[in-house]
């Protein structure tokens, strides 16, 4: 017996058309494995003059989000709008009427997602968000159930496919930064705006989801350190390797012996040898270590409109055969999506977290350079650990590269501060993170 | 408000004991995470003398796995006993009663799931087995759930960690087969009876467990060719490596454009750039490709006790969340585990199926003998990609390697016994199949 289940669906971008178009494609085999069938009730969209590739049948069209909660037999709310606005007041007004929301709006929950989860918890109604975060790669449903028993240690995950791919095509083909750049233009794997992508934000924003699936808690965003890579070379890209390095924007999630949560996204050399350098092109990558199950990663499609549909559907499915106990009297053990828990509870600030580093300036090439950069390093009690200075020099100028041991971000900062007053130092220092 | 569920536990062997310590040991995080509080309330043991390394509380000890049953208070039964037998009975005796099944056995399930979800199906009452295949690796809830929308192309599995141990030792050192046997051995790795992790035949039990979540249907292990690691030499290593390939024990799940379902376990030559090549030792990987969500990557530590008890733990709180659903008169929306559907429902003769291959022999270091063999090869219609005669010999012997293009595995068998009747043949051919 086949089950229905109305579904209004907020958005008709790439991923709003992907889920409408794969409803339709897979709706036999969907029925078949799940037993659910999924009608769409209505579409809302912004704005019903816009082109569209995707054709949107007449009939379907709403054109307020208000329009999907007016419809008595829509049981699920698809949110794909993006924004932080209306789709807040969407997902609230679904909650609020006990529908269940699905949404891939990772800005939305990195921002708001305490505000969602105690209206869901408020209204026994669950929020699913796999889509959030990396696309087709199933690791909401993973942590949040499968890893359910575990204490987790880290998390290290290449979130964003665009700026992978950008510094991926850095690393094999020796681009610079704007040809890589140019080429995933090229490639249509840049958003019209592509700041979020570039400035690292949209895998701060997994990042914070992630962070509060492991530890029971919101970070606010603006209590994290977010680097974007910009400022990546192929100077750099070529340094580290040389130190058996690749440079990946990498998101990392780490809850320090003292319990205290640290997250932090940012350009980072990781070893050539550790899995997730061999990570590239626009894939996502997620390497968890919980106390029990080991070292584990989760590797797919971050984007796309087929991935994220497939994760809109895993949830609608999942929405479905909750839909009845979520009704029912024994509404209580009906997961809402989100466990607040207390075992943690705290972020470190980001001065205080403790990284290697590396880091380069353009210096001139004259005696003394080195030594006065050492001595303002050896009074802050930062120790070098490696330490390049390559014979290419232009107009009397050079690099210097330093690889450098475990100190607080706050510290380096500090040196750094003074290191730039020096009257032989020719550029803003690159510092990268660098992870074992 | 925290709700108790009351599990019988069937074994205390390496997984039993290790799922009764991490209940216990995190039962706090797992109460916060979940609601959820799990009270063993019986393990059921076959030999009370037996001496073991986890203290059992004696008040919780039961000679015979039908005491579990006898229980009023336990709705979930924890079959981690293993064998085929009692263990099916004390299956089908819970479903009979009502109570939720976890299980990690994949012999079982490989040989006897289709009674097993025939039983779920009457009852209405799921069976979860995440701790089946791949130890902590979230597998069976991905493609159950997460890719529930997707028409599995195929699923590459690296599904058995103590092969791959000897394999990554072999490939990674240069040792022979007996020596990376023995080292595994050291380092208790290896089953007191090593028979089913060698033969290939524990990796095939998993692959058919998959081959099912993905197709929707129960493949005989009769009818599927399986081999296993004994034959791999140092020198196949070598030879692969020179053609840029590793070997790996790898289970292929395909399912071919004509809609028939191929699935085998044997040494595969994989290249050395795939990602799965570089999982090496005791970890396990599989790749799965979806219409929708393209390639996807899962990797982690494929048994021990920990991770397997992970996964248990993570079908418990599903149970748990399925529980009042299960009671309900809404019943028949709570999924069972597992879903017969009729997309497809044929799986092609072993020596049908279509690979390329890899083939050794040791052969009299004399003229003709290559034309010999490469015209058994032409009168069969195979064709040959690549030939190494190394400069090596011993005894006025040499090997002979070829890469061979893709054709039926059948067709190869005939013409190899052809090939075995030449005088010059001096060995039983060396044949693995090659993935590109």
């Amino acid at each position: 017996m086949i089950r229905s289940l109305g579904v209004g669906l907020a958005g008709f971008g790439t991923v709003g058309a992907g889920v409408f178009e794969s409803l339709q494609k897979q709706q036999k085999l969907i029925e078949e494995r799940s037993g659910f069938s999924f009608q769409v009730r209505g579409i809302a969209i912004r704005d019903p003059q816009k082109q569209r590739k995707q054709f949107l049948p007449p009939s379907l069209l709403r054109r307020s989000w208000r329009d999907l909660l007016r419809d008595p037999h829509t049981q699920i709310v698809v949110e794909l709008m993006g924004g932080t606005t209306d789709a807040f007041e969407l997902i609230k007004g679904a909650l609020q009427s006990r529908r269940i929301v699905v949404t891939g709006n990772k800005a939305l929950l990195a921002e708001r997602g305490e505000e969602i989860f105690a209206l869901a918890q408020e209204f026994r109604t669950p929020v699913f968000y796999e889509a959030a975060v990396a696309g087709g790669i199933p690791i909401i449903q993973s942590l949040r159930d499968s890893f359910v028993s575990n204490h987790i240690e880290s998390i290290h995950g290449i979130l964003n496919g665009t700026t992978n791919y950008i510094l991926s095509c850095m690393q094999e083909e020796g681009m610079e930064y704007n040809q890589a750049l140019d080429q995933a233009k090229a490639l249509g794997y840049v958003e019209a705006d592509p700041t979020l992508d570039l400035s690292g934000w949209d895998a701060a924003h997994k990042a914070l989801i992630l962070a509060a699936l492991a530890y029971g808690f919101w970070v606010s965003p603006q209590d994290i350190r977010v680097e974007g890579i910009e400022k990546v070379s192929a100077a750099d890209i070529l340094f580290a390797k040389n130190f058996g390095y690749t440079i990946k924007l990498l998101a990392r999630i780490r809850a320090s012996s003292d319990g205290i949560i640290e997250i932090g996204v940012s350009p980072t050399l990781i070893p050539m040898k550790s899995i997730l350098a061999s990570v590239s092109g626009v894939f996502n990558a997620i390497a968890i270590k919980g106390d029990l199950v080991g070292e584990s990663l989760f590797y797919g499609r971050g984007a796309g409109a087929r991935p994220t549909a497939s994760s809109v559907i895993g949830d609608l499915v999942t929405a479905a055969q909750n839909f009845h106990l979520h009704l029912s009297s024994e509404r209580t053990s009906c997961p809402i999506g989100f466990s607040s828990h207390t075992l943690y509870g705290k972020s470190r600030l980001a001065e205080e977290i403790i990284s290697s580093y590396y880091l380069r300036f353009t210096v001139e090439d004259q005696p003394g350079v080195l030594s006065m950069i050492t001595t303002i390093f050896g009074q802050y009690g930062i120790s070098i650990s490696s330490l390049v200075q390559p014979e290419s020099r232009v107009d009397r100028k050079t690099s210097l590269v330093f690889m450098i041991h475990r100190a607080p971000y706050g510290l380096i900062q500090s040196a750094l501060e003074q290191v730039r007053t020096l009257s032989c130092v020719k550029s803003e220092p690159i510092l990268f993170n660098v992870e074992m």
